[in-house]
């Protein structure tokens, strides 16, 4: 089953992922990790929610925490060119028979939630409060320095469907992976903004939100926030990496937050504007698929994700198996 | 004059810039330059033509160095999303009277050329020869390390003029210059695939290419090169920086190939894909505005350029002078 | 006149440069620098002292901020390796007819106070209170993460006298300036803890300190102190850089506290250990000797510095220029 | 049994750690590692014979491949302060009973072996043949930009002994791992030129060379060594890392080469010079000693290591073992 080819005029404008909303159990200790670790920075807060930006980021929030008693994920957030693309995207999913229901959400204009296929919340909207621009401000730089949400990778029990349907909004895949037995999707890597991807699928139970990345300056910065979580008190929320991935050539690393919501650092990804970008094919069994350097990822990054509130979760079609560390 | 709203709904959709044609007087020097020094890659050459890709680009080429007697520079080429643009395309440069010759281009599908109304010469075309990729063939990678060509930097004689034209054709204002005492523009930053820009212009006698900018992964490689031409005799064209902008608060360096054509070695600027980004305004006379560290640019900076083959240079109406190196 | 052959077998053994005293008009200004902005740590302070020290030191302190009416320098300090050292130290300077006097200094064991032949007031002592290591807690990493004190730097009115002095005292000159058409020394690099310098002497009105310079990481430390200074208000205090210095090979910047002590940020240079080094012979008026990659330093830097408390200035015998940027 | 006070007063001035010379099966293979790869300089080389250097050394050689039918370790090298010091070296090991054989090695002047306690081959010398700079010939630097050579570190079948005679030659400890249990040194870190180390101590299995190491400006060079080795066929050749240790603050990378012998590539530790530093200590089970960000080493690092020429290995006295990777 060969990736289907791009749909260059999609029936409506995603620009780019937006935010997400995560449930956490403490909200003191996320904020923690998120603000006084990564370094993001608060741009409002109450008893039960913190909204968050990264330091390029004019948008109010690129990640909102909700104190809840159980942690789970809850909608994906895409950014439409205009309000005309909004009306054409309830009009989209609402002829797939997709649940469209228009909610009022803090710091946004126009926004209705629905689900793809498989059960992800998904939310979309055209406008947000704008926020005076905070990236020649260094004297708030901290952590890893963030610089904007980067991407989403979920959990797909059937990475085959997931592709096709996030083809038919316009993503474009820039890389995956096959399983070379099977000929089925076994990952792959789906952009809307230019980069390598703004969501990706790997093949697992699911749907889950096997992470959320962030963009940062450099490697460097990674290096940095490694020093800092080793010695304050986060060393086992040190998952996997550093490293460069082979797909995508990007630096990364990735770090759990105190729930076990899965954040990757990540830099150095490639420019994918041209319609005519050639897909990246790699073979499942490929050890520097994962990791350029060889390093295979653990168990718990293949096995573990944070669920999606209200989707039911069904183990993966395919059972090929990556290399995983011993 | 206050800069024009974006123009979100162009006739035609322009990707991104894609490359330029410069006539240099000796092949061998602009080699060891282009090739030894810097690091990008040749694709083809011949007895009076180079062609050269930067490592992450998958075109054919992104800057063609041609044998000429007297040094110049010819068009200024970009990328359109489909056939069906360039038919539009050229619709709106012959409904405007600007001059349409398709031409024949190696490793081009159909091309034309045009000139803006100042008489830059301008090349659209929507295919391009793709090559296998090279990013990771890390043995490969030399010099700074040229990811890919960033964006182009054009004296002139008007900027208001040329931003309404550009602005017409869909590029949006990033950031800008005004001079406060005439309400004139001074400069602009102006964007189609997602950075802070894909074509600037800078006031002064024009029209003339003031640089052309290659992207690389970080500062580090800055200053590699910089070690490497200061110790390779190249030190003499290095021009300016290396530096922080504040404008685009991009890393940067300028220097000059044997010619003395311009090339900024560029990273660190930020995303720009979202339709209501609000360009942001500099004060001429802001120190910062050149460099963020304070570092006025030497006057060759702001005097020197490569002629436009063909393009009758003319004095700018602006005699508002930015801050200059004693 | 060339550099004196090195003294292996000195009088006493001086280990490395340990701290200078500053004195500074506004202790609370001077904290906004050192503290917050260069990201020194503080181990001590009173009504008019402030005790600082970097990173990886476990010595009480390698700068002392004194409060004062007139800005000022007031003894570089060495540590010696033994407290028979320092009996001895105290033999050299008494044989030499140089004052010797023991003083009281909180957090240090025996010191005595003396003076080189042209009035730099020095302070030699064997043991220093030591503090707990905090090099891996990354928390208190700040500004441009100082790791250590690397160097003074003095301007000399006779640097041919300076170096011959030094010379005796153990130091061995790494790299020198000879002024070509009067054959004597412009400037020298002289160590004794196995980098390139402890102590540099430059020609000019003296004695005077030129600089103190402090090791980093990286220069990308550099660069995050420059966009941090560049915009919290300390522009106007960055005198020149960064760079790449032809002598020493480090990354440079040089930036001024708000009395205007000149405070080097440095890295990179090289081993010196062996005690057959060659030392390297600059040329004064070969223009990569200052800075690799050709920019000259600016007047001020070639002409302001720190009067050092008590020790009366001349100009220097050389009136050789260096090149000045316009 | 704790470790010995240190010894200031050595019979004999050691500077640094010198040179070693490793047997290798295949001498076209071990230069495409050592200097296509790694990116040292070829300063000679026989049939039979490479010397090499790294970039900022003047001294002929830091590493001698020797073609041999069984891959093994010879000589570890040290560089004495003169020759006065090489005749009380010589003293030194005759008064202990250890075999001192004068041998010629080509570019150095009188050089001895001998052996320590246990059998490590050590050679002494005072004068090496110096070549000029290449520290500023910045087209030469390839690969990781090796600078200097580092340290060597052995695996031990006693590191109690091990470090007692070796602080009787004056190398100073500076950081140290126990065995809580038995009160043993289960390795040990130790120096003569003012880094962490120029010799280390690892339990296990020997006397064995466990690796040699070399300085490198940066953590970026060594991701680029990471890159290039992941893509030009030696993948497999990656044994740990990258990461931070706990010991020494340094950033790390072990690679081996074609023969197994393992190459360490090092940067970022501290200064030493101080007689007074207090030696750190660590416990066997911190899972942060190895690698500050808590990654354990694999099986191999603890198990693997290079033969010493005629000497005869023994198990290690002490049993404890550390975190090794599942
Ligand atoms: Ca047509
Ligand atoms: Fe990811
Ligand atoms: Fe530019
Ligand atoms: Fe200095
Ligand atoms: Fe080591």
């Amino acid at each position: 089953m060969p990736i289907p080819a791009p749909n260059l005029y999609p029936p409506f404008n995603i620009v780019r992922l937006s935010h997400v909303e995560l449930v956490v159990t403490d909200l003191a200790k996320s904020r923690a990790f998120y603000v006084d670790t990564l370094g993001l920075q608060v741009t409002d807060e109450t008893a039960d929610t913190i909204w968050l930006r990264a330091m390029e980021e004019r948008g109010h929030h690129c990640i909102v925490l909700k104190k809840g008693d159980t942690a789970s994920a809850r909608d994906l957030s895409f950014k439409v060119f205009d309000d005309d693309c909004l009306d054409r995207a309830e009009k989209f999913f609402s002829d797939k028979g997709l649940p469209v229901d228009w909610v009022e959400r803090p710091y946004q204009s126009r926004t209705f939630r629905t689900r793809d296929p498989h059960g992800i919340p998904l939310e979309f909207y055209a406008r947000m409060d704008r926020l005076p621009p905070i990236h020649q401000k260094y004297e708030l730089y901290r952590g890893v320095k963030p610089l904007r949400i980067d991407h989403f990778n979920c959990f797909s029990p059937n990475v085959d469907e997931s592709v096709a349907f996030y083809n038919e909004l316009g993503f474009r895949v820039t890389e995956y992976t096959e399983d070379e037995d099977s000929g089925h999707l076994w990952a792959a890597w789906c952009h809307r903004k230019g980069g390598v991807h703004d969501m990706a699928f790997t093949n697992g139970t699911g749907p889950r939100l096997h992470h959320t990345a962030f963009w940062v300056p450099t490697p460097l910065n990674i290096i940095d926030l490694l020093d800092l979580m080793a010695t304050t008190g986060w060393v086992s929320n040190i998952e996997r990496g550093p490293g460069r991935h082979g797909i995508s050539n990007a630096f990364f690393l990735y770090i759990r937050d105190p729930d076990g919501h899965r954040i990757e650092i990540y830099c150095s990804d490639y420019q994918t504007v041209d319609p005519d970008l050639e897909p990246i094919k790699w073979d499942l069994k490929d050890p520097q698929r994962q990791t350029l350097w060889g390093a295979p990822a653990p168990k718990s990054w293949f096995e573990e994700g944070s669920v999606f509130e209200g989707a039911e979760v069904r183990p993966s079609l395919l059972k090929a198996q990556p290399i995983v560390a011993p």
